[in-house]
């Protein structure tokens, strides 16, 4: 049976993803679910949206994946259920089916029709999961939906190049469990435009000309421990997402800090990249 | 096979959510362990009640509900297995059970007798794991405890009404992941009492006159966006789990604030409702 | 098919959790995934294996444990698969393992060798899963990796005694989700040295006489409520992990304070026993 997946802003405390599983149970007793992740913050979708683009992949095609985020039905707001890249979103259509899978085009796409779906301030558990059910069970997408062509597209978040191809402005998208900094700037855009030139990384009142592959490529392990660099370091690396990000390396926010709070950088803030 | 569900002040971090899902598959090869949550805050049995109280219905019947919350077994705390609605619960004798399930009485009560417990700190693995092994295996619980009938109630949590019928005063009871306040005062409670009436709800210095039914009911979507309510806006709402909830639209608690923070309101404050 | 768990450092918000699920299911339709904790603290490897040396002995033997803790492979941080007391262990030769299981010689250590790996920055999914799943199916270590003989060991971490034997000085290595502060004396350590005498517990300012076995055995349930020890007052304890552990009975961090808080007792800060 397909596997359904979780992606929420529901957090780890409250009743909501413990009713949702019972609910999955009820309806498939062999279902198999997974937790993406209950914390994303609260309604922010270019977040859901990093998290499931560097997820989804790695489940098997067929996965159904409920983005239980911003998920109240308006006139403005529809219940969709999204086929693309071989899997199921079930979400609702505020900008975050298009920044997930930003590079492809949807396969089909439904506007969810339920019928008597229950009244009440809960649609994830109302209307998504079963919807998902009716997926894992082998229905069609055309049962519980009418086609739906006006799917919402957010831009706002791809970085800005300079005419003349010297410099790209990019934006943080993404601050994760160390406290590094993930900006919008991917590998193959950055090489596209640095054409083997050299470059100077600025991020507030940092400069940095490397970018490295792995975290411990700062280390030169031919000098003594005490003459190395080490935690506490600065380094900009290729992350395995394949996005630019600002790390410390070694970093615990709780304790000796991290990138973000040691160079103050928060979400949307600016990170540039000027080409030599 | 019965599905054994985990609600517990445990937290994420310590291994010991850790040691009882590796028990519970030591005994039980098949088992199928669902997290409701690990996060209630220690020792608050009401905050554990109201999240119980609203996930456990969506489970199958026969699910085996481990509560891990002041669980240590005194005098005055016996260890129980309660079976209710349908359910089983394995519980200290705290006053969760009548939180949980307040309008229902129980089936049946034990007492829970384990021959030669191991002794030490942990009885949530070394008793209740062991009860729900011996109930997902379709054992009875005649033969883990013996009949009892001393379930500790705790009626303080409910709102109070006036004599003329026209003022509910309610308090907070949780607090969620958005940051929304939820009250005691039910929604049959308040409609058994407005008895079609006008009515004001006070919250600290804030007065609110209409109770809607999804968060996004605040909004005209004929007017501008520019002229709309939206994310900060208060209002009140009968949630999902039907209690009275006040809510900040859209609000993430990290950063604008949230209904508890912006209104000052805590655990047992009071909510009052007039009506005219 | 062999239970494969997950320890690590990668918060519950990211992405990392979600993609190593769905590669194993990717690889193991049929897999049974275990999350032991992914809240140690960012390359904390003494926090990581307090929690696995106290969960790892509960999972059936043959279970394999992922620890994607300070998992990045240098020169001088191997790769490794160990197999010990029943349990195969997947981590870095970073001195975690000789924490995990101090009294226990492993069986067998390989350095894993992949043919091939994807480059990057996220070493457990692209080595540690392959490898798990390897063993998941029934695969032998000789066929991922080589065998090893330097497995890094940690020993700064064990209490010293006086050459008089009168003295333990142990320091804290864990603080629970309670705030409670556990050390690193063992119960058979301290019973070792003791030989019936009498002692004191010297921590901060605070001196105790007795170390309980329950955290109720405070409390004196003849005498009247308003009579007794109970909430907010501080004990030692032979916790369930039997470490000696400082805990104030019924604590919530977020409110009332802990005995970490209130004692201001962090990591590695001293704990003394004196025998009279």
């Amino acid at each position: 049976m397909a596997i359904i997946t979780l992606t929420t802003d529901f957090g780890y405390k409250d009743h909501f993803v413990g009713a949702i599983k019972g609910t999955i149970y009820s309806e498939l007793e062999d279902a198999k679910i997974v937790d993406i992740s209950h914390a994303i913050s609260p309604f922010n979708i270019q977040e859901c949206a990093y998290i499931l683009k560097n997820s989804y992949k790695a489940f098997p095609k067929g996965t159904i994946h409920i983005v239980g985020v911003d998920a109240e039905c308006t006139e403005e707001n529809q219940h969709l259920a999204v086929y693309v890249d071989g899997h199921y979103f079930i979400l609702a259509n505020n900008g975050v089916s298009s920044l997930i899978t930003s590079e492809i085009k949807p396969d089909k796409i439904v506007e969810l029709k339920i019928p008597n779906p229950q009244p009440g301030a809960f649609p994830v558990l109302e209307i998504f999961v079963k919807v998902a059910c009716h997926i894992a069970r082998g229905g069609t997408l055309e049962v519980v939906g009418k086609k739906f062509d006006d799917l919402k597209e957010l831009k706002e978040f791809a970085p800005r190049i300079t005419n003349d191809g010297n410099t790209i402005a990019g934006s943080v998208i993404y601050i994760d469990n160390y406290g590094n900094v993930v900006t919008n700037i991917q590998k193959s855009l950055f090489e596209a435009y640095r054409k083997g030139r050299n470059f100077e990384l600025l991020a507030r009142n940092k400069k940095l000309t490397r970018i490295e592959n792995n975290y411990s490529d700062i280390i030169d392990f031919n000098l003594d421990r005490n003459q190395r660099k080490g935690p506490g370091d600065l380094l900009a690396l290729f992350n395995s997402a394949n996005y630019i990000e600002l790390a410390i390396y070694k970093s615990d926010p709780n304790t000796v800090g991290s990138a973000s709070s040691l160079l103050g950088l928060d979400y949307r803030d600016t990170v540039t990249i000027n080409f030599l």
